[in-house]
């Protein structure tokens, strides 16, 4: 196997990692303690303290550190470079993006060890977060502490940003950009590329670089009813049913085809052409096998493979039901109120603020007998497609080839970033998605966890990227 | 305004009952305080100490009282008069048929006072039971007490059962039957009347006498996929999301027009005739004034009113959702399972076996892509409808309109007492179902409460019911 050299600027921090790797796993095991479920406001303190963890490792790597809470949202981390950190002449700028948010931990009785009590098991660490996105966030700064520590000067300026809302929508983010972009970016939006390590490997074996994400719009929508629970005996049949109302509405939102029914909803879907079959056809994905592992079948939209049906369908999703009686045994109760999360991935070409209109215009079309609609938008994210043909791609696969010791696949993924539109469309940067997890993960359900040889090639190929996009001049 | 004088053979107990009322409420208030929740094996110790609490009161009283647990369920307490308490010659025999269970407080953010904390607010008793069923049970039983503190010997005999099953089904109480029929009734059927305390009065003014009940099926429904909860960006679309399903599969349940879609479901009903058309009619129902009390409008199963839909039309209700997210914002999970509470209201001539098969028939039709369903049956109970023009009802009328002041109106109920079709099918016992609650009692929600002055007129009529009963000879 022929593997290019790695770029000579990196050496001393790679063999730096290479003999330092367990320091960096108690380090990342510190912050995966901290609970910080940014959904649920119970949670407030242990999202600030994530963000001050954060902010005290990025001032003990030397860098100029600035926290910010637009709107009062979670604290979002922002740290500099400062030249003397730099190799002088450097042109170039990675702004590094993460969060170190989680999702709640949810179903609690899931976990094999509590969701903040990092356990090492079989060479991973399983944790809420240890994936997504603590572990990776981590990479990147033990990448950066690996050239502090063996005095390299960095080959590229660098600029981190930590946030703490990308599991409830980054909601943030815009008054961010809008306010403080400059923070973000020195000259050129051309000499920067934004880096995401939040997506995965294409197999334990095979790096990917992920050039496509779908959009997200997510809702809560609660129907209210009578003004008071009732017995479903007495009243039963007589008026409508929050509940029973809730599911009609909902079951018409989906036909037996898979398709979504709401009018105008796939009008801005692009057709796949013959070129992204060919592109897909070429990964040689094995839908049986993955879904397979979680249990399942293939099911969904009529006329479209697994693929396509993950990565430019939209797709729609009931995340939860709430409402009535639901604990053990039977209560006969007609509820006050009943409510779903609901939320729609949106492939490119589609407008999240459409969806929600859409969706919105939609449900309140029903009769649903005088109950009443409380439509909660938790989020609406664009989606993204970059160019899989340009110089930072072509940097970030000889990094990734250089330490995995294999050519990266170009891949999509389904799942969303909402910053990575914002960061093209606002600031005009393109953005590198280079993840090291695996849908094995478990990340968004019980015993997360993050393969550590992963973690360490995460460090090592953060560490040759830095060089890369340096020596790009 | 002429009514029948009271039978002499109550004249002390019902004078008693007046002098004492203030203690009479102390201890329903006893009862109150006791949380026998029964569809909740969490409560399983307070149930049986309810049990204990009503076998204890009813030795007090001088009955020989029996519990019994067929099937290992919650008990059964069987109190029967001594021949010495009751008067020589007596023939008749009064069965009172009541439950010392509750339903779940649930939600407990409802109450102004604490569900197990009985308060006496503008002359009505807040506590979950005080209307629903331990405030009617212990009219009945301080009835008792007032013949027993009064020296007066009973004027038939009175066999007690208090169940602690009828907010979960009765589930035991078939095979109750089976084995102590014996302790139910002594000499013919004839000679005995089920009394039951568990429903309205017309109107806070006018007494009543229920004649017909619907039956109830009741079912919990979860639909199980994938093996964890997924990441919805990563699958959405590619699998089957049990949320998503069990949403398209209820939704298909009821149509635009209320009806219940399930075939052969409506076989059995019986049409409405033009007696029971007039019969509703005189009884000149507001239906916007019904429904407004709760917040809500009429709205059913097109071509029948509200007294229709209530009485003698089937109604499927959905009592309760859950499955995947249920906090607060957002959280993007496709759940491994998603279930509902689904529960039908029968009217006479429905059988709750044959709907129950056609419902899991129904369920199990469709296609959920792979996810698994688990139903569980959480009791079926038969419709009642007995004469309205028999002795027993005469005497009960004669009771109710010397107590009262007022003819009761004669009347059918949505609600369900499985115990009813048992006592007539298995024993031959015909059923007097006289109540004293309003559905203003907040019964199966929060703030559930029993106004005084009708607490006090159920004890007066009862102690009149027994007279008027001894004296049919």
């Amino acid at each position: 196997m022929t593997t290019p050299p790695t770029h000579n600027a990196a050496a001393a921090p790679l063999a730096h990692l290479a003999e330092n790797s367990d320091a960096a796993v108690t380090r990342l095991i510190d912050l995966l303690k901290i609970p910080s479920v940014s959904t649920d406001p119970a949670f407030k303190p242990d999202v600030d303290r994530a963000a001050a963890w954060v902010a005290d490792y990025c001032a003990k790597l030397g860098l100029s550190v600035e926290t910010r809470t637009p709107n009062g949202g979670h604290p979002l981390v922002i740290a500099t470079t400062p030249d003397a950190l730099v190799a002088p002449g450097a042109a170039r700028r990675v702004l590094f993006y993460g969060h170190y948010d989680v999702q709640p931990p949810d179903p609690l009785d899931g976990w094999t060890t509590g969701a903040f009590e990092p356990t090492v098991r079989d060479g991973k660490l399983y944790a809420r977060g240890a994936s997504d996105d603590k572990g990776q966030v981590m990479m990147f700064l033990e990448a950066l502490k690996a050239y502090r520590d063996t005095n390299t000067l960095l080959p590229c300026h660098v600029t981190v940003m930590i946030e703490g809302e990308e599991e409830c929508g980054s909601i943030s983010l815009p008054a961010f950009l809008e306010q403080d972009a400059a923070l973000l970016k020195t000259g050129s939006a051309h000499d920067t590329v934004c880096v995401v390590s939040d997506t995965c490997m294409w197999d334990a074996n095979t790096p990917a670089i992920t050039y496509a994400l779908r959009g997200l719009v997510y809702f809560d929508i609660k129907l209210h009813g009578p003004s008071r629970d009732l017995h479903s005996g007495v009243y039963g049949g007589s008026l409508a049913n929050p509940a029973t109302q809730l599911a009609r509405v909902l079951g018409k939102l989906i036909d037996d085809d898979g398709h979504i029914t709401i009018p105008g909803f796939y009008d801005d879907v692009a057709p796949i052409t013959d070129a992204v079959r060919d592109e897909f056809a070429q990964l040689d994905f094995d839908e049986n096998a993955f879904t397979a592992d979680v249990g399942a079948t293939p099911f969904g939209e009529k006329g479209f493979d697994t693929l396509q049906r993950r990565w430019v369908r939209p797709a729609c999703d009931i995340n939860g039901l709430y409402g009535g009686y639901m604990g053990q045994g039977a209560k006969t109760v007609i509820p006050t109120f009943a409510g779903a999360k609901v939320s729609f991935r949106i492939p490119a070409d589609m407008n999240p603020g459409k969806v929600a209109q859409q969706f919105t215009d939609w449900i309140q079309s029903h009769n649903v007998g005088g109950c009443r609609w409380e439509l909660e938008n938790h989020g609406e994210a664009w989606p993204v497609a970059v160019s899989n043909d340009s110089p930072w791609l072509a940097a970030a696969s000889r990094a990734l080839e250089s330490t995995a010791g294999k050519k990266p696949a170009l891949v999509r993924d389904g799942a969303t970033i909402p910053v990575i539109a914002d960061f093209k469309n606002q600031l005009g940067i393109d953005t590198l998605l280079i993840g090291f997890g695996l849908n094995s993960d478990n990340i968004h359900s019980p015993d997360e966890h993050f393969a550590l040889d992963r973690f360490h090639l995460g460090c090592r190929t953060h560490a040759a990227l830095l060089a890369e996009v340096g020596a790009m001049g």
